[in-house]
């Protein structure tokens, strides 16, 4: 499960911590196996465990060994990925197109930013790590729970729509002034090459986050989150 | 070097990579050893390498061996701590003081956000993580050549100063409409435990992050670029 070819053949992918089997269990999505410690079964209660289609009680050694945190003192599901996941983009929200994000972690943050803006839907390239990889599951902090996720070719999915395309470059339009539509695509680059030229060309709207300091340039998630900011806000 | 009590009896700590490698010698700091391959010494010309008190040449292979990175085709630096570095924060400017930020890449990638936002102080309890650690460095982007960084007692740091003191809770003023002075502190509180009871005492000015969907909270970094996106904003 923590390698993309098993995670592939197997559909299931797992998640770790006492907080995201909880909600996991609780959400839509079909737990194939639960293993817990004694304590966090008794803790969640059989309502809940019923969720589970197979449960074994484990040791926290036991837990620790198989999952790939550094430690975990309760619990740990092989959850099936859903089938028929929505593969439209809605017309009255914005979503987020990422292309090539890598690293796991900044993936993992991405989609916990979104999901507190309010966003449903993220479409990725192919090259995007694997939103099921445990790390980017684990620093989502659950909010791959709602998210709607799915790996495409960009530049054919950019051909295809009709919304608004966003994309942050070093000279645009001042983000904190941009008129944002209703609806319509933020379009997030590769962590060190950002946009590549095939999808800047498609791109219908050029936005810049203004510097007020020294540094180059901003991280993948950090620069996400300051677009949705400036998104969502009405004030 | 990749270990903090080597680097603080040494008082020396490393920078990898051909980018930051060259800023750091472009910069104030001291290069007590600079390792390059032949392909880097000749890249950077004399005048610039002669900032290094000490040159050796090494191969990829070498040079990967003794760094913390995957892969290391160019440089690494052995660089001199400062000493007598800027103790005082400023009072015509915004700081950041940081509680317990553990994880090295949240506080690199707040080092290059705060660079961006023309935060030019960072105040650090004794439990945040050692700026000097190479991963801290790494994720910086050379940033860290522009920060005043200094680890302190939080509580005694605040209870000397003058300056408002600005910290995000879930309930809070709205950072869309909060009207910052022209200087204060911003206080960011640990990724799993926020900012601790003891020092939200002393915060003069609670602020939110208004929320737009159903994460429970943002990770350190981000909550630390918006509200700084918010503070820098005058549109």
């Amino acid at each position: 499960m923590q390698v993309k070819k098993y995670r592939q053949a197997e559909q299931c992918f797992i998640v770790q911590g006492a907080k995201a089997v909880k909600e996991t269990l609780s959400s839509d999505f079909e737990v194939s196996v639960l293993l817990g410690t004694s304590h966090f079964l008794e803790s969640v209660g059989k309502p809940l465990l019923d969720n589970a289609k197979e449960i074994i009680e484990v040791s926290e050694r036991e837990l620790t060994a198989v999952g790939s945190v550094e430690s975990n003192d309760s619990a740990l599901a092989v959850v099936r990925m859903k089938r028929g996941e929505e593969t439209e983009v809605p017309m009255d929200n914005f979503s987020l197109v990422l292309e090539d994000i890598r690293d796991p972690g900044n993936l993992g943050t991405i989609i916990r930013t979104a999901d507190w803006y309010g966003i449903r839907n993220i479409i990725a390239s192919e090259e995007t790590t694997d939103i099921y990889n445990p790390k980017v599951i684990n620093s989502t902090m659950g909010s791959f729970l709602r998210m709607n996720f799915r790996h495409t070719s960009l530049s054919a999915f950019l051909a295809n729509t009709s919304l608004p395309t966003f994309g942050a470059f070093l000279k645009g339009e001042d983000v904190h002034t941009v008129k944002f539509p209703k609806s319509g695509l933020i379009i997030i680059g590769n962590e060190s090459k950002g946009i590549s030229e095939k999808i800047e060309k498609q791109i219908t709207h050029r936005i810049t986050i203004p510097r007020f300091g020294q540094a180059e340039s901003l991280n993948a998630s950090t620069a996400t989150a300051i677009v949705l900011d400036n998104l969502r806000r009405r004030l």
